[in-house]
């Protein structure tokens, strides 16, 4: 029997049994949670819950989480230039990202394309904090206030960015902040009190709840972007639309169970870091990227030179396991990775993004260990035979 | 026993059993349908056999439908001035409305509030198409184009719009049009092709799938509107973010079942000329908003003379039927319904809407009129004795 190996969880990651649970369960309720009978009450529990559970993991307040449809949703809402203090609009003049964000950031929501600022990242991909100093010195205030826009870890490297020291660069300069945690957000510990960020986005996909729901917490509810989505009067009037109740049933359960495998998590650090140990003997013209800074725990993104993205997924597929050439986001197209080319990396080297969770068993591994063996084997082949421009022996 | 009555599935029909099965066998899919691999695009065929369904029930092309998290988000992303005709810019100067829309198209989504003109209609909510004719042989083309958006069916009277004559009307005069469908959708037929219009959205959980998801169906892929939530290449462009699997493929489900059970829809509107009868030979003044009009089968919005809305309900919840004052989207605020206002009633009558399915039973329908009978008693006993502003007897 040849069972498939999923190694694909910052693409999404597989529903957890939890989040079932309670999805399953929530299907019966009948109700409207806008609607003021007993169904429709029962209805308004279910989400409040899992608000209070999406607190919990992101330090945060109850009061301060407004569901989305997910991160990108979120990331659209909070980058505008119209924002709320109160009731006084507050302008947002100039929108200021890293070159390695995800798309939904990188497309700069609600911003013109003439108010975004990239920044550029060092050879690991971390925010080049001096660059990010000098723009905001220079920023006209006058015109209104900055926006930096940060991930807080890089979705194809799992390199952790210095968002701390990024936010109180930016807050010196009175800029308004936004963390993409999408990646680190059950991962590794995120606490929005610690990081203080006014604005911090995650995904319920990321972590083991359903695909099509996030959240945005926020640090109070004073400041407050212009509504994205706009009718009826549902979460404060911040985001119009009836609630996707199973789905944020799940996402909840998905943050209780993350809290509890934070410790897993983390310790798959020293799983990733063996695996790459065990690459490196495989053959030593590996190479990692973001390696030789901080990354989460759960994450590979390597190249074997002379093997093209694609063909290296296609071959891993062929093998057995499922892993992304760059983001899921933008892979309809076949192209280069913004992520390695801000990087400064050749645009036409070739990756491969492993990422793994607590469910990755030590046999999935070894498995993925011996998928690598063959197709590193038959690459060394075709480095040996004439090539064409595919990569493939002629 | 004391068994509860649901009777507001215009508020939100309960989710269909054969939605649930799909849905929890969607649940074990692994992969991001954005994936190249097999576990994505295993994920990709449930979102577009969903889409392939969702096409089937409006008689659109699969290839025109376009998911989104709910029918607020379609009108969001519809209502907007800047749309693209292939690759140039279209710019839509004004929106013309009605003013018995559904809060997400009164919201105007992304027009200036100044560019929005709001359309009366008569006694019985119907749009006033000689107003509409006026206000279009006015509208000046070389500002941009008009926009109409207009509902099928109101959610809170089941009156059913001229959406054909105001379809002509509109296109006679170049403009742009929307409509929302919501509540005709899988209850009447629908079919995108003879009513013409340039754009239809819909939500799943009118029809018993999930909270939480919605569709646009476009008659072509020339036009269309600048996306509203930015970041990958999803739905071709148009709507970033991972999709909501597992309520996609809920909707789809539903829409099956809503083609199969459309004569039992169909058929409820003998059951709702019944019910409406008995009522009034328990009370003869009672008033039945839209009643000398088109409605939609499963709908009665009534008023019983003297009690307001909030008694009206929470007296029908005390007795086990949940129903609705208003609709559900604005029920936050307990106030007067814009629709009953635009329709020229007292804006401090209140009134109840109880929509019923093809779930309901004669024995669910016994028991709302035995409770009719019993809050009609009390009224009558009040209305004897002097009263305080509540409708409360003193």
């Amino acid at each position: 029997m040849n069972l498939r190996i999923y190694m694909d969880y910052n693409a999404t990651a597989p529903l957890l049994g939890r989040a079932q649970g309670v999805m399953i369960s929530a299907m019966s309720e009948l109700g409207n949670p806008s609607s003021v009978h007993q169904e429709g009450q029962k209805a308004r529990r279910i989400v409040n819950l899992a608000r209070d559970q999406v607190a919990q993991l992101s330090g945060g307040q109850s009061a301060h989480v407004t569901f989305t449809s997910g991160a990108t949703e979120a990331a659209s809402h909070l980058l505008t230039p119209n924002y709320k203090m109160g009731r006084s609009a507050l302008k947002i003049s100039k929108l200021y990202i890293s070159a390695v964000e995800h798309p939904c950031v990188l497309s700069g929501g609600r911003f013109d394309k003439d108010d975004i600022v990239i920044l550029p990242t060092d050879v690991n991909g971390l925010i080049d904090l001096a660059a990010l100093e000098a723009e905001l010195v220079n920023h006209d205030d006058t015109l209104g206030l900055a926006m930096l826009a940060l991930q807080a870890v890089n979705n194809e490297t799992g390199v952790i960015q210095p968002i701390a020291k990024a936010i109180k660069i930016a807050q010196t300069h009175k800029a308004i902040t936004v963390i993409d945690a999408v990646q680190a957000f059950g991962k590794i510990p995120y606490d929005i009190e610690d990081i203080g960020a006014d604005f911090t986005f995650m995904s319920a996909h990321k972590i083991g709840g359903p695909k099509g729901v996030g959240a945005i917490v926020s640090r109070g509810e004073v400041l407050m972007p212009e509504p994205l989505i706009n009718g009826g009067g549902h979460e404060k009037g911040h985001r119009a639309g009836t609630e996707n109740i199973i789905g944020i049933a799940g996402f909840g359960a998905a943050c209780v169970q993350a809290h509890e495998n934070l410790a897993h998590s983390l310790a798959l650090g020293q799983k990733r870091d063996d695996l790459e140990a065990q690459m490196f003997e495989i053959t030593s013209d590996l190479v990692i990227h973001g390696g030789a800074v901080e990354r989460i725990p759960n994450t590979v993104c390597f190249t074997l030179p002379g093997m093209k993205s694609e063909t290296l997924q296609i071959a891993f597929d062929m093998e057995g396991v499922a892993a992304s050439s760059g983001s899921a986001c933008s892979s309809g197209k076949v192209g280069e990775s913004h992520v390695l080319v801000a990087m400064g990396t050749d645009a036409n080297i070739g990756a491969l993004r492993v990422s793994i969770g607590v469910e990755t068993s030590d046999e999935d591994l070894a498995s993925f260990l011996k998928a690598f063996e063959k197709i590193n084997l038959r690459r060394i082949k075709q480095i040996r035979k004439p090539q064409n421009d595919d990569g493939v022996a002629a």
